[in-house]
């Protein structure tokens, strides 16, 4: 039987800032990645979520950003990868006390926004994400695009690489997320992403726009948090993977 | 034989700024309190300060403060006890990870400047911070200036309470610290301070400016780091304890 | 004829998060006070606001809080009165050059959340606020609550001191405004809110929740631009103060 | 008779944390630029920066970075040419109100770091640099290195645009600055700067590396503040072009 784990983005709100509809997505994803302060989250936020995400079974990860609340961790910021190993080690020891705070454990890390777009591109930041990790706690899975440049760099640092794959977002003939603001970038319809995901699933292989397949393990699928049809998207994509027979689970023995 | 351990709070720099001779201080003190990134410190200056401590054999702790690099952790900010709870267990576990991440583990907790004031004399910010420890990992003692609230807090969470005296401060008729800026407050010579110090050490209690004695356990001495005078201070206070036949070494097994 | 100013606390957002439905208010209001990066807003969404306001014909202020994003500029810092005084300055000085830039330019200051709580209460920093408004443009008016510190504060600058009541929050026995969070604090009903002005402004008197009449001029009425209601309430206000012959327009000369 | 500017980069200290002697270098150079908050400088700092330049008779400019105080303005940061454009005329604005607030008024704009750098090197950026000067007040001077991107970015603003050359730094065969790490990149010999400078002053040219001369008229000379040697430079400069005749004046006609 076919098994998959279903991921979001979430506590991505800041203060008095509300972003998505955490509560639900916590009834619907089996992982949430728990923003860590940096581009989004605070202390409040990242406690309140370990807790209901504890509560309603959800395992959870660190989402660590580039330090920037005011461009939600999107924009680039040219630290080093050295200095970036920093940051996500950071990131990861503060997620971990607060979820433990909130009677949780991590059970992954996965990079967020710009900081998640370099570290699949390039070896060096790949590298460093890894080691981060690594040396915080190296029982921590690692949530890494598949086919991008994190699976080797986590699996040479021995760690469980998690494959993913995005329910709302198309990969390119580069085998590369296509960039969003391009045209047929998002999948906003909930029936198309379900396809979408489950083409995939059954194919053992990602499926570029062009309709290329690209063998690769598939351990989990990220459904966005943030956008006005993400709840709808999200259970969506659920109804139909559990239709077709696709088991929903976290990947992390911790998590169970 | 008496002992005592003789801390100070470092790894202060944010940035391109840097406070205090950090690489010499950690020449002479037993236990580190290293800046969580809240009111200094950044996570490069964290891993480097956890590495020289260790390669120093110096105890490591976490000294959490308010979010505020502008005002260096000295302004009160009308943050709830509840979440002074959790902005605190953040601090502690980013600084865990930093301090694994460079080899080291942290003995400890001390809170720095406004928050460390309030914790000291308000009992539902001291329970808030023993909360706090306690929940991310009880195995780290928290230092409490002695007679303060902190103590019974601390106490009433099981933790291991070390009671703190500064060499270069003065305690007040009310039993606690007299405030920076009035008649004093500061202790800048090194023999003075070693000598109010010894004094302490030795009446097994607190000694105010008026004489008084007010019996406690002394357990660490912190030295500060940024004043001009501090390492010479700290040398001083450090060869005098020696020669008194006070033997300086950290309070926690772990760092032995 | 009686005429009045609606003013509303507006481009409260912060990079990818939004508060309130600024569009809609700039369509209602005569006066948008502006957040100027402190507690909210940032320079993208500052220049927009201000640019929404020229062209619905809207004043524009600057509304300066504490450096606070997470707090939303909701809790009290302890700035010192002539610290106030400068993060003030920098903050007109920063609305000003973007209000320049969309074309508009400012007609007044207002102090908002913690920082406008203790300049309506605590003289000192009232002085401050006016120190600030007139050492950076002594045109500014100055928006203070009726029967506050701030009025004598701003008279003495020979600031023209504009007198403020709130559509949505009640006034105490003390004249001042019932705190959050307590009963009868908050009136969400438009209708009730439009009363509440209405019976002011013809009274020319700030009305107690206990019925009592403190005789001050009322030059303009607050509607909350974050609340849930806040655009139903704020068109019921309008609508009833227009229906009652009141005459809804900028205090500015400025911003005819 | 020759004259020239001496500017400086100050007021780079943040809350307790100091970089350089600005107090004397206010008594050496003839303009200062003054941190706006992004990367450097807070309303204390600033506001006593510009006090004591009016009192020393130094001319005053903001000097606008990217929002990062963890990296002194160092990163670039992937903002867009338009968001640029906001950043620096809200910095600009903050410096004018507190250079007012303090009795100064300032006279021109440099980008700071890596927006400078940026500046320089890419047309949209110079050109989004000379909008958000000549939208905020186009009376300001556009401090732009020679031969750089911002020179003809400023004059098609109808700035007017200050050619400036660096003491401490050499051009490289490209005309623009050697990158800080390269070889030969930094001049720290007062004597050396000195001659480096008069021979581009006398030549009416840019001296590269190789000794290509590059005409261009030459406003101001940049010394940097915060080498450890910054004083000394700036001192040793300021004689040997007195000495030859040079006088040093402001280049702003508002400053006299």
């Amino acid at each position: 039987m076919l098994k998959v784990d279903l991921n979001s983005d979430l506590g991505e709100g800041y203060g008095a800032y509300e972003i998505g509809d955490d509560a639900r997505m916590l009834s619907i994803v089996t992982s949430a990645n728990v923003a860590c302060g940096f581009h989004a989250g605070d202390p409040e936020i990242m406690a309140q979520t370990f807790r209901i995400a504890r509560e309603n079974g959800v395992a959870v990860g660190a989402h660590p950003g580039f330090p920037d609340i005011a461009g939600f961790g999107r924009r680039r910021i040219s630290f080093s990868a050295n200095e970036i190993e920093r940051i996500i080690a950071y990131q990861i020891g503060a997620a971990q006390a607060l979820a433990v705070y909130a009677g949780h454990q991590l059970t992954h890390v996965k990079a967020h926004g710009a900081l998640g777009n370099i570290a699949a591109a390039e070896p060096d930041v790949a590298k460093a994400v890894a080691r981060a990790v690594k040396a915080v706690d190296p029982s921590l899975a690692l949530i890494a695009i598949a086919l991008s440049e994190l699976v080797p760099a986590g699996q040479a640092e021995q760690l469980s690489v998690i494959h993913e794959i995005y329910a709302d977002r198309a990969f390119g003939e580069n085998r590369q997320l296509v960039p969003r603001g391009r045209p047929g970038a998002l999948i906003e319809d909930g029936d198309q992403a379900a396809t979408h995901v489950l083409d995939m699933i059954q194919a053992k292989a990602v499926i570029t726009v062009e309709g290329r397949r690209h063998p690769t393990p598939i351990d989990t699928i990220c459904v966005h948090g943030d956008s006005p049809h993400a709840v709808a998207v999200a259970q969506c994509v659920r109804k139909r993977l559990e239709a077709a027979g696709v088991s929903l689970q976290s990947f992390s023995k911790k998590a169970t």
